[in-house]
């Protein structure tokens, strides 16, 4: 039996095994590759769990994360942030086993990776909407240049293109984050056919409300969405899950009650849930807190009782009269988080359910 | 000569000492012990500086944060955190050496703490605005009953009131900190006469934005303000330092240009900086441009260039037409935090500007 006593991440495994063996499984029905993106869980026991669902290639958000999965025996990872080249010393000491894709969106890139003396695999960056880094999924002639620029080189070989529909994050509710799905592959589509002599790239998508939702991938060959693995408030506002569907809560003890404002101050802040909000029912919200259940357990969420503010140590939780006066000091209360990506790098471990410490590489990372 | 290859937290120490040289006399001209908040740079090595210039007593945010401290030698530290009674076994293991107070703000703590025989020290909160934690500094007769509990019981010693005004950080230029300073004190003042037989109680508070712009401090006898240290892009926002002040700021590899937006991707997002923002000139920012000297070395505020987003790990770049032609991919930019505590809490660590590394808690609490 775990005792909590500060702010611990909450891992409920068949929620978790689930949501990753669902994903996988449409993945498959839709003949899409799946390359799943490891940044949520950064976890070599989780990757574990991945690898028993039938998964072969991951997706990772740096170099120091593509070695921690290539050292647990992970053979083709792609690195889906922008190639940044003065870690290319780093890239020399990567393991020989594990086939490395790194993604690239611009020329200077591509000439300096030419010339660095190493075989690698490059996947190009398209922006189909997000408008955060890539060419634009419209820009066809700068595509092919970009193709061609990386065909010339002896050294490079060309994966394909990348594309993340980060803009999908805007959506709220389903009938959005399907729209917002049917562009992107019908534009992905359109690329591909304008793309001369290149028709047959192949193209790697996924966000996880757009994989969530969205029905037939008719633009892409593969999925790297990341979240899914746990979902969190953020992605049931999207409606890219149900609250059900949340695979992680944060577990925070009571430390104060103010009964004028019907507030209760928990241990819990910036530096554990990190600050992402989004509007829950109108407030401004950093958690839900859901029903406590047995030790490490939680139910469904409870109706109006939010985090309304952090800071670096402190959560103010918004309740109702009613929930005011069953909590105590001393109590530890379950609080869903907005972004489980981040409260996963913040917390820097898991407790699951079964009180088993799983270990996260922001802890790994900070060893070095 | 030290080479960045990853977002990485520079201090430049001359600024910093300065900061806590400056906090430290004004203190001191105004008869206020000075307790500084240690939970900004949570680093042993800047400690050091802050005893250097004679400080003797700290203050700290949580109970493990207390404990590296006083393995480091501090004799006199608060933990300015509500008690969390989940945490009262990890009390017994505290060195005898230090002095330990604790924060507390109900009966239920109290009570509690009665019961633990421990000898312990106790600061009463009060709520002086902030509306987080505390009991409010107009309830005089809740403050006395309280300050009657904590003196019933033989292991209790009552130390005095603590207070963080942290409604400070709504304000937007000096003039609007000179009034939450005002009524800060007034109030302060106004609770101290009205506490019948506890006239002389000791009073400690202390936001950075009062202490740093604030002149007489009529209704308390210590101040405890953390973040002038570093201060920060809020800080200076807020009207409590000049942007010359700012200590640290993050420097971030270029990853990525995007000419049709005016925008440059860099190494460097929500893991880093951590997500606060504050408004700049009319613009969401977090984090702004300032010119690169040298390696690790800063100068003054690039106009108009500001982070307009941040995801995990990737920095969006608002620039000028001009600046945008200057930065080149691989180029290192230095980017001043919104928030320096957190982002000196995500990044785990300093470099100076010397090039000497420097240890912050967050990675020594990771290893346990």
């Amino acid at each position: 039996m775990i005792s909590i006593t500060k702010p611990t991440l909450i891992l409920d495994e068949d929620k978790c095994r689930y949501n990753i063996k669902r994903m996988k499984e449409k993945a498959d029905a839709h003949q899409q590759d799946f390359r799943p993106h490891f940044k949520t869980h950064q976890s070599n026991a989780i990757g574990e769990w991945v690898r028993e669902a039938g998964v072969e290639a991951i997706t990772v958000s740096s170099l120091g994360m593509a070695y921690y999965f290539a050292q647990a025996g992970w053979e083709d990872i792609t690195v889906a942030f922008p190639f940044n080249i003065l870690e290319t010393e780093d890239l020399k000491k990567f393991p020989a086993h594990c086939r490395l894709t790194l993604l690239v969106d611009n020329e200077q890139t591509i000439s300096y990776l030419s010339t660095s003396g190493l075989s690698l695999s490059i996947f190009i960056e398209i922006d189909s909407g997000a408008h955060r880094t890539g060419l634009s999924s419209s820009d066809y002639e700068g595509v092919l240049e970009l193709i061609r620029l990386v065909k010339s080189f002896d050294n490079l070989t060309l994966r394909g293109l990348y594309s993340h529909a980060g803009h999908s994050y805007q959506c709220r509710g389903e009938a959005e984050v399907k729209a917002v799905h049917h562009q992107l592959h019908n534009d992905l589509k359109g690329l591909k056919a304008a793309l001369k002599g290149e028709e047959d790239i192949y193209i790697c998508t996924g966000d996880t409300p757009t994989c969530s939702v969205g029905g037939h991938f008719e633009g892409s060959n593969s999925l790297s969405p990341g979240n899914f693995v746990f979902y969190d408030v953020m992605q049931a506002e999207i409606g890219a899950c149900s609250y059900h569907d949340i695979a992680v809560a944060v577990a925070c003890p009571v430390v104060s009650k103010n009964a004028d404002r019907k507030e209760i101050c928990i241990y819990g802040g910036a530096i554990h849930f990190s600050k992402d909000s989004i509007e829950v029912n109108g407030n401004k919200s950093f958690g839900q807190l859901v029903e406590s259940q047995g030790n490490l357990e939680w139910g469904t969420v409870v109706p109006d009782c939010y985090l309304k503010s952090l800071s670096q140590e402190h959560g103010l939780l918004k309740v109702t009269l009613a929930v005011f006066d069953q909590i105590q000091v001393g109590d530890v209360l379950m609080i869903l988080p907005i972004h489980s990506c981040l409260a996963a790098e913040s917390l820097g471990c898991y407790i699951t359910t079964n009180g088993t410490e799983l270990e996260h590489f922001s802890r790994v990372k900070s060893q070095r």
